[in-house]
């Protein structure tokens, strides 16, 4: 992975920021020129002619929900929401619209600056559900509130940035910069932002991306601007096993697990910049009458900061050499040693966005133009890989009302007041970064 | 559980040699004696004429070991089996023939002193096996080699207890006292000694019994003679659970568990009584990143001493009792505090027979008699729960070779030469403490 410094950092943010700003202006200057800017969009007559089509047109947007909720998109089945997701990117008239090689889809609208050739401002929502394959995605409907799994997120989103485009294109918005639309596979747990490791590390936009809106969730009063990363391990411990009673005195790979959960437990992480872990998942053995052969555990860790990330890492790794040796040390091991080995099952990068680049404060101030009151978080959403790169990256809600994600009943208000003031949060972000004509 | 003391446990093994012995010889008289007696069974021309017949429907033997085996007894589902043993028992001739209430199936063979009213020389082996519902039961023949799972442990034993009714029959062998002969459930694992237990302490013949004999597995040499005591805990640690970073600090019933397992291996229990305990399987959890809320432990203690167990049943206990207050002191216990919950999944009597007494004596002098080595043993039988109630026990095995017990490959060896000459030990030894005209 590519780290950047921080002089780096704020040098790609000023990029991103280019259509607003000159290099010299110092972060009060950006934050006073990301309100007048955003106040100037919307207030203009573009921004009010797009929120026409919005509202024009709602009820299509609602339709394109309810048609991607009900196609199932379990982690790593993305497929089949994919390929329709593609088909709609079409018909609304981005070019260059495609299918990636990790299942990602996407398309441009060209900027009279660049001209499609790029760098792009990204948005994206991502296709997953949490649901596995069998899970029944009908949507219920109860008056202008409708449930099903997956309903919040992160499908809103997508249906959201189809709205966005249909609005620009019927206002004539021409952006300075060209916007990458991307409806991106793998944000979930297992999935492990593999769309977006694609997307910004493989993929043709590799090295092309100037800026990153992921659109995840309703609420668009936030503002994801710290990525709490995350390591993942599953950790097996073997031993030879045998008798309870006959083999007594050897071995015990649930000694060593447990040796490790103790440890671990006996770290004190810091609570500023915030960094937790977990010993979540166990398994093993065969009977109550044997020493167990096989014990796993599955452990996450996260941190607001990368470096403090690695740190309980290392930390972690010397626990469990520790525990297998104490145990190999207590016991016989004439039938054999206890041994572990830990599989990487996640790792998302730590990373934030300096709270004085444009993407986050033009963001803060579309969020203030609308009405509502920015709500500044760190979380682990697609963004956090960008942040990473030290790529300006955020992540922000489709607007509207919703709860339950995660859970199977997920729900959404689409009442059409409340969500299309919501909905133009994200379209003022948009062309405050992408700039306007 | 009732418990003798040693003098009644003393006694009580005299009564049972009462066909015997005065209740005036002392040790090495008795063993004599033994020795003895059982030489003179042996050599007399009764026992000839049972070996014979042994020998005569030998393939009956070894034809009721295939139709039993073939049959599956899954602990709690013996039921099939025991109905089919029943039907074996009344076909040999046995009188009273009987499932009980706890499904155990037996008949009496009357002996010319107490005619039927007992008190009982029982013989018993056991109809469950390890094997869960579903197995391959059929037995594979290669040579005079049978495998299938539980064929040894313990159905040929059952073939056995109808080959010796057949022999006794056939030699007009009258026995003093009576005999019961059983077919008994519940000897393995789960079934906690559930057949016996109603045996001896709820069934018709509670307090009726002198002696007993359990015949399980296949060497002739065995005499266990001590009972390896168990108790056995499924621990249920619980706590409020939630998101592996939103709820980081929360108590953690994982910690609590691993605290456990750490605290009772630093436990040194004594050689000599052989005491012993095993963390042995483990599970729970809902998701990586989420505090699991429920974490199961099974652990199994061990002790050839009832006071060892007993203490080392405390020792744990306080330890459980530790674990989780240290982690309801170390961590947040704002949503809910840890607890947990300790079943008893399993408890079986250490105890052990005197080895001076006659049922002992008479079986080393029985095996050697056959030309083997007498080898006592410390295990965990059926045997334990009489031996716990001070009634002279012991486990013997049926004859032949074997192995593999426990294991979908077991088998036996039913060549004929050796496989009688181990039947002998255990016709023997009954007759010798069933005493004979």
């Amino acid at each position: 992975m590519r780290r950047l410094s921080r002089s780096m950092l704020f040098a790609a943010s000023l990029f991103a920021a280019g259509a607003l700003y000159g290099p010299e202006a110092d972060a009060a200057e950006r934050s006073d020129t990301s309100v007048k800017a955003v106040q100037k969009i919307v207030g203009g007559p573009g921004f009010k002619a797009a929120v026409k089509q919005l509202d024009a047109d709602y009820d299509r947007t609602v339709a394109d929900i309810v048609t991607l909720t009900e196609i199932p998109a379990p982690p790593f089945k993305e497929e089949q929401r994919a390929k329709a997701y593609l088909e709609m990117l079409k018909a609304v008239g981005l070019s260059d619209v495609e299918m990636d090689a990790e299942g990602n889809v996407m398309g441009v609208r060209a900027g009279t600056a660049t001209k499609g050739k790029g760098p792009f401002v990204v948005i994206a929502a991502h296709l997953d559900t949490v649901f596995p394959e069998g899970t029944d995605v009908k949507v219920k409907r109860e008056g202008t509130k409708l449930s099903a799994p997956g309903i919040g997120d992160d499908t809103r989103s997508l249906a959201v940035l189809l709205a966005y485009v249909r609005a620009m294109d019927a206002a004539k918005i021409r952006t300075k910069a060209d916007i990458l639309f991307v409806g991106n596979v793998g944000e979930e747990g297992p999935g492990d932002l593999r769309g977006v490791k694609h997307l910004f590390n493989q993929g043709k936009y590799k090295g092309r991306i100037s800026a990153f809106f992921s659109m995840d969730g309703s609420d668009p009063s936030r503002i994801v601007d710290r990525g709490v990363g995350s390591k993942r391990y599953r950790v097996t411990f073997k031993g030879p096993g045998g008798h309870s009673y006959g083999a007594f005195g050897v071995v015990n790979p649930m000694t060593a697990m447990a040796q490790s959960v103790v440890d671990l437990y006996a770290v004190k992480p810091p609570a500023d910049p915030k960094t937790t872990f977990s010993a979540s998942v166990v398994g093993g053995g065969t009977s109550v009458n044997s020493i167990p052969n096989q014990i796993f555990l599955e452990f996450d860790m996260r941190s607001e900061s990368a470096a403090e990330l690695a740190k309980l890492d290392q930390t972690f790794i010397g626990i469990l050499d520790k525990a297998v040796a104490g145990e190999n040390a207590a016991r016989s091991t004439k039938p054999g040693v206890v041994s572990y080995d830990a599989k990487v099952i996640g790792e998302r990068p730590a990373g934030g966005t300096d709270p004085n680049a444009t993407i986050v404060t033009a963001t803060a101030a579309a969020i203030s133009a609308l009405g509502f009151k920015p709500e500044h978080e760190a979380s682990s959403t697609d963004a956090n890989l960008p942040m990473s790169l030290g790529i300006p990256a955020i992540t922000i809600g489709a607007g509207g009302k919703g709860g339950r994600a995660h859970a199977l009943d997920e729900w959404i208000d689409v009442e059409k007041g409340e969500t299309l003031k919501g909905m133009q949060v994200g379209l003022a972000a948009l062309l405050a970064v992408a700039g306007v004509e």
